[in-house]
C-alpha cells in the first residue's frame, strides 16, 4: 500500500465511524476519548453500551444497505465492532473511495463461515475438515449415501455469533431440529487445547502479533472459564500458532486486529477453527496485562498509526461474566465487592440493564506476575461472583 | 465510621455526582464507565473533556452557591476534581445528609493556603516555616520591623491553581507587582528531591499508600519535567515520606484520594508543602503502570468499595504535555506518531481544542521494565512531542 500522511486525528474533526454499540465498541470508545478521536457510532438499540461516549450515537440496523450508507456520508474512515453488517452498503462506500476497515474483501470471507473454510483450503491453511452444503436436506442425502457419519459439527454459514449457528449432531433427530439453509458439516476434533493469536496488521502493512491465550474449558460443561495469557504451552506450539496466525493474516489482508482461534489437537497438529476481523472476548485480558491493550491498538491500526507493543507487564485471566440461568430481568452482580478486595482483579461492566440466562454481561481480569497465583484468584472469581436478576 | 451495606452501584440508577469536568474529570469517567456507574458532571465549559462519556452534563459556574445545590439534588454521591468549588454549598447538602467526599471540614483546610499550613502546625507535621497575613500591606510592614527577610516563597490563601498564586519573592518590586489579600510568605526549602504520595482513604476508614513518586525538575527552567515512580530514593526516605503523608491524612480524615506533596531536604527532612483531596497529576503513571489506577481508586474509596493493590506491574514516568511559548489557537500535536513508535509510550489527549502557551493539554505516559530505560524513553518524548497552534 502506498505510504501516504495520515490526517490530525488528535482533537481534530476527524470522524471515525463504528458498526455496532455492543461491549467491544463501548471498551474501544476508552481508546477514542484517551486519543481525544471524534466517533459516531451506529447500532439498532437505544440502550447500547456505546451510546455515550461517543460524539454522535445514531439508532440504526446495521443490516439496512440505506441505514449503513446514510450512516457513513460524514464519517472518514469506518470500521466494525461486529461483523453481522450490511456488506453490500460497505463495498458500495468502498468504490465511492471511502476507508472502510477490515477491507470488504476480508470481510466477505470470514462473514460466511462456508467462505472461510474454503479460503483455508486454497491457501493451505490447515482446518478441520468438513463439507459445505447449501441446504440442509443435502446433508440427509451426504449420510444416507455415506457421504457424513454421525457425529459431527453443523455450522450455519452466515450470522452466527456468542455460539448460536453452532451444534454437534449426533443422530438424525438433532438434525431434524437445525434450521435450514447454506451450513458446513465439520469433523469434531479432538484438541488438547484451544488457543487463539490476535493478529494487528496496519494500513501501511505493519503486522504484530499477541502472544498465544489458551482458553480453558470446564471439565463437565463444555464451556471456556478461563482465557489464560500467556497459554501454558511448549515454546515449539507457540510458535507454530503463531506462524499459522500470521499466515492467515496475511492471505486475508485485514487491516486492524484478525482474533485467530485455533486447535492444538493431540498429535500438536494446529488447525485453524475460525477469525475475527476485530477486538475480541479472546483479549480482553490486554486492557490490564498488555503494553497496547487490543482496542488501542485496533485504533492504531485502521488509522495507520505505529502498532504498540503487544507483549505483556504481566499475566493475565479473563473470566466471562455471563447471566446465570433462571434469572431474567433487572441485572444484579452479586458478590462484586468480595471480588473487587481480591488482588489484582477488575471486573468490567458492560452497561445491559437487562440479564438472561448466558447474556455476557461484562467479564473480569485478574492480572499478577506469578501465572499460577493469577489462576487461584480467577477461580475464586467464578466461585464468588453471580450475575442474577433481583 | 459506621459500616452500613452499599447501595448497588452497577448498571444501577445510583447517580455520582462530580463537581468539575476537565481532565481529572475525564479520566475518572473512564471508571465509571468501566464499571457501568451513572454520572452527573458539573462545569462552566461547554467544551469541557468530561461532557461526554458522563450520563448527564450540567453547564454552570462550580463557585455558585444555588447552582450546586440544584446540581446536587439528585445525586446519591457527590464529589469533586477540582478544589475551587463552593463550599458553603457542600456544607449545606452535608447538613441536609447528602453524602460529600471529600468531606467540606478536609475540604475546608485544603482550600484555605493559611489554614492548611495552620493545619500542619496544629498537628505536628512537618512543613516549612511561614507568616500568615491577612492583606500584603502587612508584608512590607512586616519586612520593614526585620520580622520578614527577602527572598520568600508568596502564595495566595485561596483559589491558587497549576502554579498560579505562587511566586518567589525577591525584592520589593516583586512584592509590589502581587494582587492583595490574605496570602503567606514560606521560607524557601533548598531542597533534594520534591517527592509526592497519594493516599486513599474509604468511607469505612481503609487506608492505602501508592509508592512514592518523584518529581525530576529541568536543570534550568525551574519546572517539573519528569514524574518518576518509584522514586529514585533510599528506602528509609521513602519510609518517612510514606509515614508523614498517612499522618496526614489520618489528621484530615478525608475520603477519596489525598495526593501530598513532599519535600526531601538536603538533610533528609520530610516537609508536606501542600495537598490536594483528589486525582492529581503525580498519579496519572497509575493508568499503565499500577494495579489500579488512581482514578479508580478514587472512586473506589468513596464509594466505599474494598481499594485496590497500590502497588506497580512496570516502573512508570508521566511527562505533562503543555502548550508550547508562542502558540495560541487550534491545537497540533506535533510529531505524536513519532512518539507512539516508541516502547511503551501512551499519550492522553485531554481534549482541548484549543493551546495557549503553558495550558495543560495531555500527557504521555512511559512504561517499563527497567527504569532507567523509561528514563532515557522519556527524554526522547521529552525532545519529539510539540502542543503547537497550526
Amino acid at each position: 500500500m502506498p505510504v501516504k500522511e495520515n490526517p490530525n486525528y488528535f482533537s481534530s474533526n476527524f470522524n471515525l465511524g463504528i458498526l455496532g454499540g455492543g461491549q467491544l465498541g463501548k471498551m474501544m470508545l476508552y481508546e477514542t476519548r484517551k486519543f481525544d478521536i471524534r466517533t459516531k457510532v451506529l447500532d439498532a438499540s437505544s440502550e447500547a453500551p456505546s451510546k455515550i461516549a461517543c460524539n454522535q450515537f445514531v439508532q440504526g440496523d446495521l443490516m439496512d444497505y440505506q441505514t449503513v450508507l446514510d450512516f457513513a456520508t460524514d464519517v472518514d474512515v469506518l470500521t466494525i465492532e461486529i461483523e453481522n453488517v450490511n456488506v453490500e452498503a460497505l463495498e458500495k462506500l468502498e468504490d465511492q473511495g471511502k476507508t472502510v476497515y477490515p477491507p470488504t474483501k476480508a470481510l466477505r470471507i470470514i462473514q460466511n463461515k462456508a467462505k472461510q473454510k474454503l479460503f483455508y483450503v486454497d491457501n493451505q491453511i490447515p482446518t478441520a475438515d468438513f463439507s459445505r452444503f447449501a441446504y440442509k436436506s443435502e446433508i440427509k442425502d451426504s449420510i444416507e449415501n455415506g457421504g457424513l457419519q454421525f457425529p459431527f459439527i453443523w455450522k450455519a454459514a452466515q450470522f452466527g455469533y456468542d455460539g448460536q449457528g453452532v451444534k454437534v449432531v449426533r443422530k438424525m433427530e438433532d438434525l431434524n431440529a437445525l434450521p435450514p439453509g447454506e451450513c458446513i458439516a465439520e469433523e469434531i476434533i479432538d484438541f488438547k487445547n484451544e488457543l487463539a493469536v490476535i493478529v494487528c496488521r496496519s494500513a501501511n502493512g505493519e503486522i504484530k502479533t499477541y502472544p498465544v491465550v489458551e482458553m480453558e474449558f470446564h471439565p463437565e460443561a463444555n464451556q471456556v472459564e478461563y482465557v489464560i495469557c500467556p497459554a501454558r504451552i511448549d515454546e515449539k506450539v507457540a510458535e507454530r500458532a503463531q506462524e499459522v496466525a500470521l499466515k492467515v493474516s496475511e492471505k486475508i489482508e485485514h487491516v486492524g486486529l484478525l482474533a485467530v482461534e485455533l486447535f492444538q489437537t493431540q498429535t500438536d497438529e494446529i488447525l485453524v477453527n475460525e477469525v475475527a476481523p476485530r477486538p475480541h472476548n479472546s483479549g480482553h485480558y490486554s486492557i490490564e496485562a498488555s503494553y497496547t491493550n487490543q482496542f488501542e491498538q485496533h485504533i492504531r491500526a485502521i488509522l495507520n498509526l505505529p502498532l504498540g507493543e503487544t507483549k505483556s507487564k504481566v499475566a493475565g485471566i479473563m473470566v466471562n461474566l455471563v447471566g446465570a440461568e433462571g434469572h431474567t430481568g433487572d441485572v444484579h452482580y452479586q458478590n462484586i465487592e468480595e471480588i473487587l478486595a481480591m488482588e489484582g482483579v477488575t471486573p468490567h461492566i458492560y452497561g445491559k440493564k437487562q440479564t438472561r440466562p448466558f447474556r455476557k454481561m461484562g467479564h473480569v481480569t485478574i492480572v499478577n506476575q506469578d501465572i499460577s497465583k493469577a489462576r487461584q484468584i480467577a477461580q475464586q472469581v467464578k466461585e464468588t461472583i453471580k450475575v442474577i436478576s433481583k
